[in-house]
């Protein structure tokens, strides 16, 4: 049987070229060979965001269409919506019986996430977030998950829970293994290790040529290089971190007319340019067909949240068997 | 309209006299006043025995043996199991993105009944029980909760989740009140303040009538009082405390008879013995005609499963229109 391979973003915003370098291009290679489930996290998205719910509802549809533009597709792959999947909420109070506060607070994704605010002022959901993430795995018995570093530790939870489950009741849930992507992080415009929305350092997959222009231009470089001639450290450079990323197979005359300075900033800058342009031309022309078609959008949803719910139910029904709470046969 | 009542107990053991005198007589009341919701509370069980699910599994049939022994009627109140209504699951996980940690913590119950353990070492389902109560009470829309004194915290709890969850989102849920029982707690048969199975010190509602002459003859009594003519202290005596709660007509005579020294311990308890067999008897009769009978048990409990989930339905419909999650109209 094909394996499971769950992936997902929390609909927190519009997905960019660090999302794309960072997982969904993986995931366009990936559901070629395993069964695809790609989660729309709204759920999640409360944690951070449950005062601004109108913005949830927009960033799904946004999300989705990002997902249908950069090449997931329905008729692979499996996208559906964590919020209409009762299942996951099931587990997640189920495995809250058996996770103690200490393993949660501990845990170095809620740990760095919430650094500005001690356990005490935490919300409790949030403190959760590993907890709800095992259910998003485990309800669909995935047995891949593709992770970047930042995530392992909450994938090692979701082992331990898997174990503890199979352990405490029956062997029905699936032990999910983590499969690293090679590039996980892409830098920022401004230099920054994370491109992110939040930062204003992000490009995101919908732009326009001319906004691509704009932020290549306006994106930093080696600051030690002030005229073309001068040596250039492609590697304190984010546009070099872009060739490596989108033009990989002319990335050693770039490291090496930059070194030498035979190539300029602004040629530089012409060449990624262009490459991304001819990266984000077919996904904005697809984006905008989607984007006129809101019903079949719709449909996609739809079907995939059915697909999904349906073995919702099938795992829930193994889980209640398991735990003796199929009270009625 | 009538207004609604949810009532219930965690299914960790059978229902003994301490259940009838704080909360059982008083629901067999109310249902005649109010639409009144039984809630078997096998997912709040297992916040304190997920490792022994078989147990939760026969107390479930257990106590609503007791339920319907002691006269609840299942024509007029809606017996339902928890983890059948996955909408109690749903709005947990919801209520916790704005509920914080400290106030679970500090939560009165919560701090008394984890004495033993730190914060660290609690299970992280345990500490959000007061929010998993909340969404037994909103899921139905009850308005009136009767507690006892001890769970007022928890009810304090609910009623602010719900005016946040108001006010952040639309007022779709309802705010319940607390009834608080006017005796909310009956003494063990070994004087300590609380009857209960753990303790051994409790009277089981299915008791025979064997066993609850032993109980009773091994009861504790007054110490000071060693020979009839001693002046006794009632005040003291839980069998004094049980004719206070079950012959309550005759009660002036006791303390009477008992502070003179003109009624023995042996007669005074020879009392309360016919008493708890009369409440005792009929009660046990009807118990073994439904335990003879374990498909009109369950029938009974899938069809108020099925009519709380009904509202659940509802109420899970309107909240997610209320958080803007209802994004397929």
């Amino acid at each position: 049987m094909t394996e499971r391979v769950l992936t997902g973003d929390r609909v927190t915003g519009k997905l960019h070229l660090g999302h794309y370098v960072g997982s969904l291009k993986n995931r366009v290679a990936l559901q070629e060979q395993y069964d695809t489930y790609v989660l729309l996290a709204d759920v999640q998205a409360l944690t951070t965001h449950f005062d601004k719910p109108d913005l949830i509802r927009s960033h799904l549809r946004e999300v989705a269409l990002d997902y249908l533009a950069i090449g997931i597709n329905p008729d692979r792959a499996t996208i559906f919506v964590q919020s209409m999947i009762p299942e996951i909420a099931e587990l997640t109070v189920l495995f809250s019986m058996f996770v103690t506060v200490n393993v949660l607070r501990h845990n170095p994704t809620v740990k760095s996430e919430s650094k500005h605010s001690g356990l005490d002022d935490m919300y409790y959901g949030f403190l959760g977030y590993p907890v709800s993430q095992a259910a998003d795995i485990t309800f669909c018995k995935a047995s891949i998950v593709p992770v970047g570093d930042d995530q392992l530790p909450h994938l090692e939870l979701a082992r331990k829970i898997v174990r503890r489950f199979n352990e405490l009741y029956k062997p029905v849930l699936v032990e999910p293994r983590a499969l690293i992507s090679e590039m996980p992080r892409l830098v920022g415009t401004d230099g920054n290790a994370k491109m992110s929305k939040s930062l204003g350092n992000s490009i995101e997959l919908d732009s326009t040529t001319e906004e691509i222009a704009y932020k290549i231009k306006r994106a930093t470089t080696d600051p030690a290089r002030i005229r073309k001639n001068d040596p250039g450290h492609p590697d304190v450079c984010p546009i070099y971190a872009y060739h490596r990323a989108f033009r990989s197979s002319e990335v050693s005359e770039i490291r090496e007319g930059c070194e030498k300075g035979t190539i300029s900033c602004a040629a530089c800058k012409a060449l990624i340019t262009s490459a991304l342009e001819q990266l984000i031309e077919p996904t904005r022309e697809r984006r905008a067909y989607y984007a006129a078609r809101p019903d079949v959008v719709d449909d996609i949803l739809l079907s995939g949240t059915r697909r999904a719910r349906g073995i919702a139910r099938e795992t829930m029904e193994e889980v209640r068997e398991a735990m003796s709470l199929d009270y009625f046969g």
